[in-house]
This record gives structure tokens, C-alpha cells and sequence, in this order.
């Protein structure tokens, strides 16, 4: 069985040996340049776990693991056009380093290169696994319009925000965990139970990142801690203190919120506290615990090695208890 | 036999017919309308007319088809971002209507709607057809990136041009053909003539264009005459004059080329003047001619009925002398 480091690292070298070619520069360079920003290669990861689940020659999973994280990062290229991002993994992101035009249409050859690659796999298989590449980048777009439709909507509710990120998270790792999974020979039910493990760990993953976004200690989370308060982002968090705010506590939330130019601390202080008060750490917690036990119920269900079970279980464990 | 006209209204039904899902809105709203916009759907059309040389079932190609156009609508969507373009068949671009980002996320989707109708072939040939899309694909992209850099090259040849129109718009026809043959069930040599065909008619075509754009009549090619000329487009036209010009001329051509917010039509009329001095309509012609022919002795090799070769050669003919 593979360590996740040593998967970690064939993916790397995958990543590092992979040619693309050399004309037109401004389309293939920001391909090598966006890939080698490094990051935990979690949907490959998964891929590679699954397929070894169901078979030890896991290599023949590698193109379509490398093709998951071309494609993860391909939404990264034109996401961050879209927020206006300047910096990626602390380094400058594409459209900053070259400019939009080439960001906009190096993402686009890089989707192609995605499926260029997805589609090394058995014929046997080869119309399922586009079939699950095809419904996984659906919902990754559709749940980052949604995301983006979101900033300008008050009545977001907790079950919109739940379906968005089950879009633009979740799916793509039950569709990564299902594509491994029938690479290594799963079934059509052992597939699906990887795909429902895999979807429940991504809406979990997200509200540990809500949470972590507040919570988390500043020097492991790596980012700015608060950031989503300061952006007013309609996370979990900030969902369920609308829905629970009551008086002083529901007018210092609605200040906080349309508050022109606060001062950044002080605005993180005061909305912490508020959450603080109203319980929201724990009931995010709470929501996100439930979807981590469904996920791992639907790993029970699988029929394959109890050992390679465990240790999809303690990556995934491990994924939610990460601080960064 | 299917006229095109009819091919024409089967493509547009099948558009218009097709429903993508309400939510997010923003997603697919665009979509729908920049299919509506019209155009000769001259791609999907190739793609039936070929499959209808080998089979006279051609249904079966339709969704093929539509994954055509909307891919080639996909690269207009991101093209007119690129462009900054404000119209697009006489209405609003997808970017001026809604905004940048529904654009970028809208194509993105596209895409992958593309190749979701794509895979609606049979099995045996669900992988070449794929490859045949992923290659050109990348084509349309490599060939798009090495357009825009033209605009800041001085230096590009005859032999760099044809290259270039080759990838933008060549390899697509070719392989929207060869898709279309391997649907009716044509051998490798076959779909590989057809492959030619359309790839030298895609650089006669844009041949075509490029003189249009200079000597086409305005009312009937529906665009301003030497909006080339203006912008310094670096069409055959001008890579050629630039080639051959001498002394006055090309003082002239630079001077012209160099200027400042030039009063438009007479920087047309002085550069179509060097045009007219040099001959360089009918080099461009000639060139022009030259992959014409090679276009139609490929259609010649293939192994199919000859009314339905000529009607294939007519179509071919009528898209050359087009005025619009």
C-alpha cells in the first residue's frame, strides 16, 4: 500500500516530467507555472486511493489523476480572473503575471489537456469515467456562479449554501473517488458508495474551512485569519448568524456587515464575538461532523481491504482535522 | 439528399429545442442566447454533409453537430472577452450584456457541454472522435494565442500566417469533417481525405476573408470594409505587401502602418492603393486558388457517391465566392 506522501510524490513527478509544447509559449507556460505551485494534490490523492482499493497497480490511474488536478487548477486560472485575485499558493497568479487574455485561454487548452488525459483509460470504462468528468466540471461551474450569485443575495439559506458547495467542492472529489474507483475495477455500487464518501468528506472539508477561517490558528492555517468576515462572505457561519441573531446581536451583525471601510481587526473582533455568543463554532462543528460520519459510513460500505479501508479513513479524518 | 437549407433548419431546431437547466441562470442564460444569434452554421453542416457521403441516416450526427457550433461558439464567447467586442452578429456580446465573469464561467461550461454531446457516437469510434475533438481543440486555442501575438510582432511571414489560419480555423473544419465521416461509417482513408479537405478549404476560406475585407462589396459582406486595414491586422494582404513593397511603397506602407489616429477611410484608401499597386489581390487569390484546389483533389480520392461528392464541392465553392 502507498503512503500518501509516496502518492504525493508520483503525482509530483508526473506533474514535473510532463512536456507540453514549447509554441505558443503564453499558452503552455502558465500551465507548467500554475501546476508547480505545488499544494496537497488532495483529488489525485483520492483518485490513486481509490483505484488502489480495488487493485495494487495503481499506475494506471496516474494520467487521469494528473488530468483531476489539471482540471482543479484550471478552475483556480479563471477563478482567480474572476475575483480579481492577485496571489496563488503566495505567488503571483496567472492573469497577474502574464495578463487575462492569456489566463482566459491557457485555462481553456488546459481543460482540453484535462480531458486529453481523462481519457487514458480502458475502453471498457472510457464513456463512464467521461460521463462522471463531464457531471463533476458541470457542478464545479455551476457551483461557482452560484457562489458568485450569492454575494449580491440576502436570503441566502443554510440548504443553498450546503447545495453550493456540494457543486463546487463535493461533487469533484465523490467524481475523482469514482473515476479511481472503476479504474481499479470497482463495481457500479462499490463506485457509488466511494462517490457518496467522497461527496460528504467535500461538504464537510468546506465547513471545516469556514470554521478555520475564524478559528484557525494564523501561522498553520497559512492565510489571512477573518478574511471571509472582512469579505462579508456568505460562509456557514455568517448563514447561520443571520438565522439565529436576535436584537443587539442581530443589529451589530447587520452594522458589521454594511459598514463602509471598517477597520479590518476591529470588524474580525466583533463579528467573532458575535458568532461566539450565538454558539455558531460548535453548531458548524456539529454540521460538519454529520456529514464526516455519513462519509465514513458510506467507506463501511464498501466491499474492499479492511487496511486499505482504514487508511482512506485516516486520510480523510486527517483532512478534517487539518489546521491548514 | 439533404439541401443545406435543410441541414441548416435541422441544425437551428435542434438548438433551439435544447434545454439546459434554469439555475444558475447566469450560467446558461448566455449559452441560449449566443446560440440564437445565428450565423451559417456552416461547421455543423460539413459535419452532416460528410456523415450523409457514407450514410444517408444522418440523425445520428446531430448532436455531434450541435457540439460543433457550440464549440465554436464557446471560442467567440471567449474571443469577444479578449477582443473587448462589443457586437456579435449585430447584438451585444456575452461580456457587454451580463459582465466578464459570466462570460469566462458561461464558455467555460460550454465547453464541457460540448464535449458531453460529442460522446453521443457509438462506441467503436467514441475515442477517435474524441481525439479528433481534443486535437482541435487545442488547434483553435494554439492558433487564437499565436494570432495575438502577431499583433506585436513585426516579423511574421507568409509561411507563419498560413500556419497560424491553419490552426485557428482549418484544423476545425477538417475535423468537424472527419468526425461527420467516421459517424456515416467511413474507412480511416476516407475521413483522412475528408480531413484534408476541410483543412485546405478552412485556409482558402480565411484567405477569403482577409480579401472580402478589402475588396468585398459592404453592403453584401455585412462588416466594414478595412476594418483590417485599420486595426494593422496582419492578414496575408498585409504580410505580403510588406514583403514585396519597395522605396515609396513602403515608406508609404510604414508611414500608414506607424501613424497616429489616422483618419480611417484614408488610411483604407491609401493602403488598398499600395495593395492595387503591388497586385496583391491576386496573389491572394492565387494562394487562395491553390488550397482550393487541394481541397477539392482531396474530395476527388474519397470513395463515395459523386452526386454527393459535388454536392459537397458545391457547398465548398459557394463558401469561396461568398460576398458575405
Amino acid at each position: 500500500m502507498y503512503s500518501i506522501s509516496q502518492l504525493q510524490d508520483l503525482i509530483n513527478k508526473q506533474i514535473a516530467e510532463k512536456q507540453y509544447p514549447v509554441q505558443p509559449n503564453e499558452l503552455y507556460e502558465p500551465i507548467s507555472y500554475i501546476m508547480s505551485l505545488g499544494g496537497k494534490r488532495m483529488r489525485p490523492v483520492l483518485l490513486l486511493k481509490a483505484c488502489e482499493l480495488f487493485d495494487d497497480h495503481i499506475l494506471k490511474a496516474l494520467d487521469p489523476a494528473v488530468a483531476i488536478e489539471l482540471f482543479h487548477n484550471f478552475t483556480l486560472m479563471h477563478d482567480d480572473i474572476m475575483d480579481n485575485a492577485p496571489l496563488r499558493r503566495g505567488k503571483q497568479t496567472v492573469h497577474s503575471k502574464w495578463n487575462e487574455n492569456v489566463a482566459i485561454l491557457s485555462g481553456d487548452v488546459m481543460l482540453v489537456k484535462a480531458y486529453e488525459l481523462m481519457m487514458r483509460v480502458d475502453d471498457g470504462i472510457l464513456r463512464q469515467v467521461m460521463q462522471i468528468f463531464n457531471e463533476t466540471a458541470t457542478g464545479v461551474c455551476e457551483g461557482q456562479q452560484t457562489d458568485m450569485n450569492f454575494e449580491s443575495m440576502m436570503d441566502v439559506g443554510v440548504a443553498d449554501y450546503i447545495e453550493m458547495i456540494r457543486l463546487k467542492t463535493a461533487v469533484f472529489l465523490g467524481g475523482s473517488l469514482k473515476i479511481g474507483a472503476l479504474i481499479g475495477g470497482a463495481g457500479q455500487e462499490d463506485a457509488s458508495a466511494l462517490y457518496a464518501f467522497g461527496e460528504n468528506l467535500g461538504i464537510a472539508f468546506q465547513l471545516q474551512d469556514d470554521i478555520l477561517d475564524v478559528y484557525g490558528d494564523p501561522e498553520k492555517f497559512g492565510k489571512l485569519v477573518g478574511g471571509d468576515i472582512i469579505a462579508n462572505k456568505k460562509t456557514f457561519l455568517l448563514i447561520k448568524a443571520f438565522e439565529l441573531a436576535e436584537n443587539i446581536d442581530e443589529e451589530e451583525l447587520n452594522y458589521w456587515i454594511s459598514a463602509e471601510n471598517p477597520e479590518p481587526a476591529t470588524k474580525v473582533k466583533a463579528v467573532t464575538e458575535i458568532y461566539n455568543r450565538l454558539g455558531i463554532r460548535q453548531l458548524a462543528e456539529e454540521e460538519m461532523n454529520e456529514f464526516a460520519e455519513k462519509a465514513l459510513s458510506a467507506l463501511e460500505r464498501i466491499d474492499a481491504d479492511g487496511d486499505k479501508k482504514n487508511a482512506l479513513r485516516v486520510f480523510a479524518e486527517e483532512l478534517l482535522v487539518r489546521e491548514n
